[in-house]
């Protein structure tokens, strides 16, 4: 029975065999319908993997935000033949927080295993770096823009830290990091611990928890460098 | 200045190269000090990643849940000192949901660099493949046994599924596993989604959504096996 196997791919620049166990590279190398984000960076990838690789005998579909919903089925097409398909995505675990979900969730349905590989997740090793409890924590993507909606979503945040314990990770477009951690200060309470996780097995990597009062006289320059962001108390 | 490194470990017998970087190997193979949840199965974990480890040359310091919280500073001082520290646990991520993230959160205060590794953990893995939503989720750790605890614990899952958005991810006893599905088939409404995750990385991975309403007529063995548990509508 054919598989889908789900690839993760190194954040940044980082080499393939600082983050991903040999068993991927492996794997990779006897798919030969791939199911991906962006086809170029795809193909960077598999030759990152292993040089000998023939892309160009390789089938390569793109799902991504422009593709409509109902193209997703015939994507699994190959599966249902007897073909392995691998998705890859752009950057992390796929599936995670990318398209890559709305091909699993209908490989579920049709009952084909999908297997999930082994690969760097910013919300894994920065919770695990930060110190913060890790046996109850929320990832919530994006805080909103909007200012009374974003009062509200760290006043729940707040709110869950303190009552359930839970540590509360979020990210930020990464031009906006540093408006974000002022932010912080100024909404919450200065005893309260922000990790500031950036450049995750990157050469730039940074991973920093402190008070939000001593964040607030913090000097640092996180500007256009990929960073997630966790609370607790 | 020395960092602290936390390497994940294997969940059962799964080979080191199938679930580690490479990366992982070459750096606990120059780690000289070593702060371990059992110390018998780090020496087995190091001599997997390394045979030519001489393991006897290492210094080992055992921290579990019976190790007192003020032992937990002088655990440090080998990194004060100019000397890398390993962190290993017993399976998957360490720090995450161990007694290590009480060590990173005194390094963290002390400014001690912490270098998180990739490997393989269980909740990002089942959330890839259940195709449920990964931009925002929560990990809750084990429900409550009581019956009333467990049911409001329930309905506030439930409530944050609905509402949020919010993938729901928790845990059991493995003993307990079939009784759990039992009591989400009884508690939760019949068009809600679960997927059960079993052996994540071993030879026995399965990896199952279902509604909850298929759940309740499936025959399923999932005794004595490791599996977590993710609620989705």
């Amino acid at each position: 029975m054919a598989k889908i196997y789900l690839f993760p791919v190194p954040m940044g620049d980082t080499p393939v065999n600082h983050v991903l166990p040999q068993l991927n590279i492996e794997l990779v190398a006897g798919v030969k319908h791939f199911v991906v984000e962006n086809i170029r960076s795809a193909r960077r990838f598999l030759k990152a993997c292993d040089r000998s690789i023939d892309i160009d005998s390789l089938s390569f579909v793109e799902l991504n935000e422009h593709t409509p919903a109902e193209a997703v089925d015939a994507m699994l097409v190959p599966a249902l033949e007897g073909h392995d398909i691998g998705v890859i995505s752009e950057a992390g675990c796929p599936a995670v927080a990318d398209p890559g979900a709305d091909l699993v969730a209908v490989a579920q349905r049709k009952g084909i295993e999908v297997v999930p590989l082994v690969g760097p997740s910013s919300i894994i090793m920065s919770l695990m770096a930060s110190g913060f409890n890790g046996q109850s924590f929320a990832f919530c993507g994006y805080l909103p823009i909007d200012d009374a909606r974003r009062t509200q979503a760290l006043k729940e945040m707040e709110r869950r830290i303190r009552r359930e314990r839970q540590t509360q990770i979020f990210i930020e477009t990464p031009y906006r990091n540093r408006r974000l951690i002022d932010d912080l200060c100024r909404r919450l309470p200065g005893d309260m611990l922000l990790c500031v996780a950036s450049d995750i097995s990157g050469p730039r990597q940074s991973i920093v928890t402190r008070r939000l009062s001593e964040w607030k006289k913090a000097s640092c320059d996180y500007d256009k460098i990929p960073t997630i962001f966790l609370l607790y108390s």
